[in-house]
């Protein structure tokens, strides 16, 4: 209890942020007043050493991760981050050195967005790291988007580029990939990085909440995540592979092994937003993310059937893609 | 994928219970609305094999323990439970007969206290199995009860007996002690059920919410508890050890072995409720009570200073009284 106790004063309350709803980790529970008319978003995430993360991975790598698939999943709802609660399993107990490196990347993504840490709890694990976040946002009443509500004829639109964590995770395991695919090292580090370090989407939820009819976050993979969002739409879509945004990092290491491409758009860990726009607002919406400094690409329509989403090269020629995503068992 | 997404389906989804927060589990996050007025609840725990529950533990008894002490912070609180996230880690595929009985066990309380699955994830893990369940709950806005409000003259008041779970954890770890406790079998049973199945209590939450200063759950041990609260609230505490309330399985077995008693009341997990009242409340609370069917008793007062509380035998010595509570680390 002692060593708890010290863990949570010492690195966690911080994260705090002095946030009143937290009541300064004295109770059994957090204590949170939403405002009139908005609704709760709530989300959860469990990570474990050996499957979401390595034991190598850097504290840093792995706090920050844990807080940012998360608070990517609030973004793709248009729902604003208002608290994240922490629970930490360790096998032992952990170095001063790893506490600091892990809450100080969280430090810095729970205070980019304003999204506190409200509660959570410290426990012993029989094997490796176990971390658990539950997040939870405020979106107005009726506002929040649906994976479920994308119609025939709307257009599809993802955020900056995807794929490049695929390669980065490559890239982190076999070092000799680098010279394979001819990357130089500043490439290299930035797939390296994507993978690390998925910043999430800020400054893009007031644009979702007025176009999309649709919207989810791109973790499963392109792929597997427009699959996702059709099927819950009861919908299909068509998706041109030539305008899917790549990082010229990603095309240079396609140019040297085309396979890759597939394989970067069916991997996942992209933790950019997908959403799907009314084509009469596809043109407003780009101009006003444009604005927003939010890079936004088309690559395809929502369709009517409910077959998988089909792909075209720039042919026109129908591919077959498949999710390679991490089959868990 | 498709392994998770059939347990999903097959077991998880009617723990929602078709509450129309959870979505049908078909998007990134959960949607609840508040009612306008109240005021969040939330509270998490992190259970493993191997520390919280044992590899041998039945299905049933993880599912129920696991919801089981959630509720209980919510209760200790005056929150009415609203829904919960479940976070599931598993080494390998489990047996549907695992799942069935975790579920079961789980849904009968998840109806009991209109507790709704609102969300979570099934991965993978290295090891044994980690659970990782996120509570909330509502309340009206500023009735939530605390840790830190209790006055000096307050009388403390526990519900149900303290100490069953105590002694149920160590007869189901070694059979012999039922016969040198001079237990039968069904005081061994209860005691046992005491530490498997702790039932929060029901009915509760509008007397703590009407009458009580502050509250916390008894889960880590009257002594530990009592000294959180009174550390919380900057006071002190008196404590009658004869009157601290005794289930008839746990008394015989003091009569044969004295050392229970101070075991009993540093362990933990009990899940009762304690509650401090204002003296001039105290007579009605225990009437409302007794009307509803929860059966409490006073066991000393609030008092003025930092010291940890005084426990006093019957003739009015006083007793060292020590937590023997988990150290995790």
């Amino acid at each position: 209890m002692k060593l708890e106790k010290e863990l949570i004063e010492t690195y966690l309350l911080p994260l705090a942020q002095n946030d009143a709803a937290a009541l300064g980790f004295q109770d059994d529970a957090a204590l949170f007043q939403p405002e009139p008319g908005t609704e709760l978003v709530i989300s959860k995430d469990l990570l474990l050493e050996g499957v979401h993360f390595l034991s190598c991975d850097t504290p840093e790598n792995i706090g920050f991760k844990a807080l940012a698939v998360n608070v990517s999943d609030m973004n793709a709802k248009a729902a604003c981050p208002r608290g994240f609660f922490l629970g930490l399993a360790f096998p032992k107990a952990p170095d001063p050195s790893w506490m600091e490196g892990f809450c100080a990347s969280l430090s810095v993504l729970s205070k980019a967005f304003y999204c506190p840490l409200l509660g959570g709890d410290i426990t012993h694990s029989k094997s490796g790291l176990a971390i658990s976040v539950t997040i939870f946002g405020t979106v107005e009443a009726g506002k929040m988007v649906k994976r479920s509500t994308a119609n025939v004829g709307d257009r599809i639109f993802v955020s900056g580029t995807l794929g490049d964590a695929a390669l980065g995770l490559k890239l982190m395991q076999d070092s000799n990939l680098q010279q394979r695919w001819q990357l130089d090292h500043e490439e290299t580090k930035y797939l390296i990085h994507r993978y690390c370090h998925p910043i999430p989407r800020g400054g893009f939820n007031p644009l979702i909440k007025e176009h999309a009819s649709a919207a989810i976050d791109v973790s499963d993979g392109l792929i597997s995540d427009l699959e996702n969002l059709c099927r819950a739409s009861n919908k299909s879509a068509d998706v041109q592979l030539n305008q899917v945004p790549l990082s010229s990092a990603l095309e240079k290491a396609i140019k040297v092994e085309p396979a890759l491409f597939a394989h970067a758009l069916g991997w996942g860990d992209d933790y950019e937003i997908m959403a799907t726009i009314p084509a009469d607002q596809a043109a407003a919406f780009k101009q006003e993310c444009m604005l927003n400094g939010v890079p936004v690409t088309e690559i395809g329509t929502i369709t009517a059937g409910t077959q998988p989403p089909q792909y075209f090269n720039e042919k026109g020629e129908k591919q077959q893609m498949l999710a390679s995503t991490f089959e868990h068992f």
